[in-house]
């Protein structure tokens, strides 16, 4: 699955996702007003203004772009209408041909994993029939459980060809508050980089692993030593744009090869239109105002590959 | 809400939560036969299955217990059916009284865990009005991201009154692997429960706080240790029966008042009569199988306490 995704990031040339991740504010009112009026202000009045919204960012920036990735928190918190949405973002997203990474950061003890990995990536067993909750084909994973909790995600990235980013290091502002405390000399996420390493040693899928890292932008000196330390690691990079991550900081998230790393960007493309610098398509044309920001972030983003 | 917890505990004298975590193969033909007759062998006909299942189980057991604990995994691998069924369980559950303890083990960067917390234990703002995605009393939390991705639970917690069970030290054998590490001598899992700890303070309802902490049985020497450090701060105890942890193993969970833990067990009640020692029941029985079960384990814990 990482050699799909590869593939895309170098036939669109941009090692970006756009990050679906819809809060109701950020969706224009006549989009809102329209949802609420078929289906009054309820979770599924808020689903529907969620889902027209992401339809028309989709549809502005498909052809530009390899990836999306869907944080299902936002739709979680519409119950299951919202959990609806979700589903239909993501097969519209496959309908278009993008590699959808599911941002959900599950984790449990191993039968807790399985479950999870079944419904996410893999396929679960109905009497004599398997079928596919979500369907997405990467997945975000929490490590905290160590390896009995993610075995169960990695073995259903082997038999379905799908991939994972492991929490490594977060892009906040507390991750240090554990991540970086040291163990005998050496930060926890560095520890936890060595087993995600270990883990993708029998994923591979091409020159990288299936099994990938999410290595935030906001703290560029780790992530200089994160790339040199799992050289076969693609990464997922959250925190360009809107949590303070420039495109310098991106720099050492990438190998000399260019590849490497996909850069995460959710409001900053998603609510382009509400920015100085994109106010001018209005609210009404917020799709156009999303395919702008995506060129604008690619071209900011290639200039120090 | 841990006061309402402990009430329910002190009235039934029972310090345990039923893990409402079917797996397939743990519900009976009987179940599965008439459910896939009418939905046939797909996503809805197992959410039914899992459905009627856990009603037969809580009709059998809601006077004996306090608290249950759905584990969402085992919804969510049925996608949207699944998850509808984890919904009915919760409503369900509470028209029984009981209190009800969504296991998620769910944690993000900020704006990520405020909208979790909204949809599992809070309330989401939709135009003018509010309404609760999945409306548990409790919610796990993985505490990976540190401060800002748990504060937005606690935050709930104190306008809801709602609670939570953080991980601290999980019952999984691998749990050590990052949780055991040793950070200036202390191990990780100390680390955490002491913000824990933090984070629980300005919530105090009563002799503990709302922000409690998971805890294995299955390391007792560990739940010693932090059964001391954190005096106001309940446990969540997974671990007991099916994963190997005994009533002994639990005695240092308790605090000398015979508060300050509510253990779970999930595949030996729900699944009792598939054990020899409930085989006399029959499939067909399985409910009152779980009745047993649940007075055995009862009894069990008690008699160490």
């Amino acid at each position: 699955m990482i050699k799909q995704l590869i593939d895309k990031i170098t036939s669109t040339n941009a090692p970006i996702c756009v990050g679906l991740d819809p809060m109701l504010s950020y969706i224009p009112e006549h989009v809102t007003k329209k949802a609420f009026e078929a289906f009054g202000e309820t979770l599924e009045g808020a689903a529907e203004a969620v889902w027209q919204f992401n339809k028309e960012i989709v549809d502005h920036t498909w052809d530009l772009i390899p990836s999306v990735k869907p944080q299902i928190a936002m739709y979680e918190q519409f119950g299951i209408p919202g959990l609806m949405a979700y589903k239909k973002t993501v097969d519209y997203c496959h309908e278009k041909g993008l590699v959808v990474i599911g941002d959900a950061k599950r984790g449990d003890i191993g039968s807790t994993s399985a479950a999870y990995a079944a419904g996410h990536i893999g396929k679960v067993q109905v009497g004599n029939k398997t079928f596919s909750g979500f369907g997405t084909d990467f997945l975000t994973v929490n490590p905290y459980f160590g390896t009995d909790g993610v075995k169960p995600f990695v073995d259903v990235c082997r038999t379905e060809d799908k991939g994972l980013f492991i929490l490594v290091k977060t892009s906040n502002p507390s991750s240090g508050e554990f991540q970086d405390k040291l163990i005998d000399g050496q930060p926890l996420y560095e520890l936890v980089a060595d087993m995600v390493v270990q883990w993708g040693s029998g994923c591979m899928d091409g020159g990288y692993s299936n099994i990938g890292a999410v290595v935030g932008a906001t703290y560029p000196k780790m992530s200089r030593i994160l790339r040199q330390r799992m050289p076969h690691t693609y990464f997922l990079v959250p925190g360009y744009g809107a949590q303070g991550g420039t495109a310098e900081d991106l720099r050492d998230c990438f190998n000399e090869d260019g590849l490497g790393a996909v850069v995460n960007s959710s409001r900053g493309i998603i609510a382009a239109y509400k920015k100085e610098a994109y106010a001018k398509f209005g609210p009404e044309h917020f799709g156009e105002a999303s395919r702008q920001a995506v060129i604008d972030m690619v071209e900011d983003i290639r200039r120090v590959l």
